[in-house]
């Protein structure tokens, strides 16, 4: 049966999200419908509001980052019941395609194609309003009370683990510590570099701390934001203003001769090419986090390659979410992952527009939107 | 004692070389005379005299693919002995620095800034011809049947090595060898794409054939260069001259994907990501060999680091040359590197320029002069 759901939607770009009543169908065969409790508001929303998201599909209902509880499965679905806990993932884990078992990346392409055209795995979507078809967005759609997704885009939690705190392991916090810890693999006593202290940058710095990383440098032209990078464990700040000369060429000589790591937690190319070129000659490895806008492109001279740099990239941290998220909110639980600090707004579905706001004016690290 | 040498002299940028007597003075403290017997040709020779190189230098006498024999060592020389075969290495390797002690790099530093600049560990020059200073070339200038070289850039290797074969262990063939198995890491049954069927990218093809590579893709725009790629062991021949369309897709398509490794033996940047995008999403790794032109840069879309793919780049294999290029002489004595086949002509040291002719012309693999 159809339901009504409350859910802020983009009808195009650059124009304020509206808060309307959706229609949601019921799930289909291997979906499940999904109450959701809390969501954050994240860069690649506002990236995809602005309109430069070659990918962006409109009318979509955005969000990707939240937090809830199964209110209805599909026919077939045998991993989760009503009732359980879930976050949804923009990256599924179906276990079977080649990616998935490869053993090599948390890169699963079950649901891949139909996902990014806003679509549902039978090539249909789930919302619509006064008639008119809304997509969905990332696979997940968390702007929306009720969404619908694939059971394998859905990494079940403990139930006792506070939604409106945990669903930011639904994308920032769990892509900084996954970089840190699955993809640079980041070892004790070695230096890092973390470009832009955003909510991934800071996650960053806890993946750094966790490694047991000797130095930790956080960079940002935002000097605002060194206090909180300090508290999470970083141990020399860098605004790149305050210098005259290549920021990379700055942490290669405060580090005498470049970092053994270095990330980039921003999306801007020209950030992607100093934090390979701040890395060590020999051995020094850049991890690109951040998305950068449709057609742009790194660069680099070879040498810096040839020279033993390597540059490679993370989508999700590198976390296989229906297997590894768990052991996140656990992490979190344990107060391993201080998901409070992060937390800087709270508000109701009714204000996300300030939500964007804030995060524009950097003045905010994540907002929690409550249902 | 000052001895004369005949030595292939390149006075400046696009000259051919010159022969001539020039004098050589006896080596000082840590340093090593050797009588070079045999010296292959090398791209990276060609590169230099084309004037291209920025670190190029003249006069000097270049060639650093060289195999000799220790005729005078120097004051405070312990590891090497009048009579020793010794193969000179372009990368030195003190076993005291930071880089030798860090177990992840070949890059030596410690004769690196002075070998940029044509010069011995002091500063100086060993080499004159009529009054006039003539600089060193990578450390080795084997050009010259009488060299002088750091005691740290020599490999000791069996007396009983053919050293008008095995010289060829001193670039090319160790350097595509290695980038395969330290490098890449390569790992058994996987897919490999190697782009330029020169001595590397040959090279490159039997490093793939000993890591049990399963699919080895060699690819040229000469197809004469085929036949000896598949007696090496390559599987699969692509010729982008026969595909309209980029070759990264090419491989893409007849791969399923793309594939695991990618290695670039040219030096061209458009190779290079092409050699990077053609490699398998989520895990597909790609090194760079190749040396680029002056200011040439390398540049893709961020996306496809992110989605997986990882760039990497080697140098000399990265291979230890005094400790581990001993290993790959024996690997040629036993047969496991078949030198023979990179060996397409042999001259005389008046004829060197031929050699950089045929090279050109691309009629050859390698050269070897002999003094």
């Amino acid at each position: 049966m159809t339901i009504k759901s409350r859910a802020a939607v983009a009808f195009g770009p650059k124009q304020p999200l509206q808060i309307v009543e959706v229609d949601v169908e019921p799930p289909k065969a291997g979906e499940v419908l999904v109450r959701i409790v809390a969501t954050g508001v994240c860069h690649t929303d506002a990236f995809t509001l602005s309109g430069d998201d070659p990918e962006g599909i409109f009318p979509s209902i955005l969000g990707h980052e939240g937090g809830g509880i199964v209110e209805a499965i599909g026919e077939g679905v045998t991993s989760l019941a009503v009732g359980d806990h879930v976050i949804p993932l923009y990256t599924a884990e179906c276990r079977q395609c080649k990616f998935c078992k490869s053993g090599k990346t948390n890169l699963c392409q079950a649901v891949r194609a139909t996902q990014g055209k806003g679509l549902m795995p039978d090539g249909t979507t789930r919302f619509s309003y006064q008639g008119q078809l809304i997509y969905h967005y990332m696979g997940c759609s968390t702007f929306s009370e009720y969404t619908v997704l694939p059971e394998i885009s859905l990494a079940k939690i403990p139930q006792d683990a506070p939604l409106e705190k945990v669903c930011l392991l639904g994308c920032g916090v769990t892509t900084g510590i996954g970089a840190v810890l699955n993809t640079a693999k980041v070892q004790a006593g070695s230096s890092v570099a973390i470009f832009g202290l955003g909510g991934i940058g800071l996650a960053a710095i806890i993946g750094a701390t966790m490694a047991k990383a000797a130095r930790i440098i956080a960079i940002d032209i935002n000097p605002a934001k060194f206090e909180i990078a300090r508290q999470l464990g970083a141990t020399d700040f860098v605004n790149p203003q305050d210098h005259a000369k290549p920021i990379q060429d700055v942490i290669v000589e405060m580090t005498d001769g470049g970092v053994d790591y270095s990330l980039e937690c921003v999306g801007n190319v020209k950030l992607m090419r100093a934090a390979l070129e701040c890395c060590h000659k020999g051995w020094g490895e850049s991890t690109i986090i951040g998305v950068a806008g449709a057609g742009q492109e790194i660069s680099t001279r070879p040498f810096q390659l040839v020279t033993g740099r390597v540059w490679r990239g993370s989508a999700f941290g590198g976390v296989k979410g229906r297997t590894e998220l768990p052991s996140y909110v656990e992490k979190a639980q344990k107060g391993e992952i201080p998901l409070d600090t992060f937390i800087t707004h709270t508000m109701a579905l009714e204000q996300i527009n300030d939500a964007f706001e804030l995060m524009h004016e950097g003045k905010s690290i994540r907002t929690v939107v409550h249902f």
